[in-house]
């Protein structure tokens, strides 16, 4: 019998060395904001999303023809044409446009795991896309959560576990890691808006105002894309070949 | 009013460059096996424990009259008094005696946090113990858990939960990690065996036959001391000065 492929779940892009990354199709996570907002960009039209690290770098880009995108510390930085609030790609014409993007989280995992055998994005609002195409793959998956600046997040890991729930049965589940972020779905599931509300960067957001963001980045299955990883940007792969 | 001190759990430790250690009052946590065998260790007798991260350094001390423990891998290492089955002290007449201790990931933990406001070791075996030293103390508390080679892993972050959820009213929560532990716990408390039974190190050490070391190591309070870290070794807080 055919073993069947696992299924992890790195809990903080800290905890990466731990993974050989380059055996595992990897998800990346970061549910408040960046990977919410990339889906919402591509379903938007937005031909390509190139995460940057820098400042300096996406400004760089900006001259090149790019949209920009910048949130450092939750906010938009000024001088950028977005920041990562879901609802900024949902207001904008973005048919054929490239975004470079830079954001606290989500994209240093990105970099940390760009030698992964494959690379795409996933949050609630794509899920639905994010596990077909995982089941299609029948490869090992690695679930990345972003975390903020390194500790551990309640909202990326109960995405995980929402994804490692769904996928068991196809997939093998055999660290700790994983199980907790199951168990911690599968308590949530049915009163996740409560467990966000006890979320620290929940709190954070909720101070600044961001409240529709969190909502908007609950919701399941709005945008109907798999943002994935290549050549340094992030392609539509249900739209163009990868 | 006067702001309660924090709890926080760090899942890995991996994740110990995230906090400023010297803030914090540190519990080292790694229920398989070494701080269960720490209490065992210090109930029976032992007059110091002391955390050596070699097997070099571990025989080193055997010559200056030291018992010795060491584990690598789950397996005691031969040539050495004892693995680091809490079965192995309780057997032995340890009254007076000093301990070399060196295991896979405790010794590793106390390493990486030997620079905290103080240190002690926590385990379901001396749970009260070191609840109540805990409140008494009345400063930010930081919940380590040692984890199996960096992963987190199931049985330490059930028993940082536990802790935390005990504390919690005499002292604040405050981050994601801190919640998952204790929501992990709160759902785990009534099927804690069917839990840890689905835990990866769990197996391993069944598959090794130590099935009683894990039956022992999550019974509650049997061994009445605190492990404390002072100058390089472990010391039992309620019978001698600290």
């Amino acid at each position: 019998m055919r073993l069947r492929p696992l299924v992890r779940v790195c809990l903080s892009t800290a905890l990466i060395p731990q993974f050989r990354v380059e055996e595992y199709i990897t998800v990346v996570i970061d549910i408040l904001r960046a990977t919410t907002s990339f889906a919402v960009a591509l379903d938007r039209g937005a031909s390509e999303i190139r995460p940057v690290r820098s400042l300096r770098a996406c400004r760089a880009y900006k001259r090149l023809g790019y949209l920009t995108a910048a949130e450092r510390g939750a906010q938009k930085v000024p001088g950028f044409d977005f920041g990562n609030s879901p609802y900024d790609f949902l207001a904008a014409d973005l048919q054929g446009k490239k975004i470079a993007f830079t954001t606290t989280n989500g994209t240093r995992a990105l970099w940390a795991v760009r030698h992964a055998r494959k690379v795409v994005t996933g949050a609630f609002v794509n899920m639905s896309v994010l596990l077909n195409w995982l089941r299609q793959q029948d490869q090992p998956v690695l679930l990345l959560c972003s975390g903020w600046k390194d500790q551990v997040n309640l909202e990326d890991t109960l995405f995980a576990g929402a994804v490692a729930t769904e996928l068991e049965g196809d997939f093998r589940v055999n660290d700790d890691a994983t199980l907790i972020a199951m168990s911690l779905y599968q308590m949530a599931d049915h009163r996740k808006k409560y467990y966000l509300e006890h979320s620290a960067h929940f709190e954070r957001l909720v101070e600044l105002g961001m409240q529709n963001d969190v909502k908007y980045s609950l919701r399941r299955d709005l945008h109907p894309v798999l943002p994935y990883y290549q050549e340094g940007r992030l392609v539509n792969a249900l739209s163009v070949p990868v």
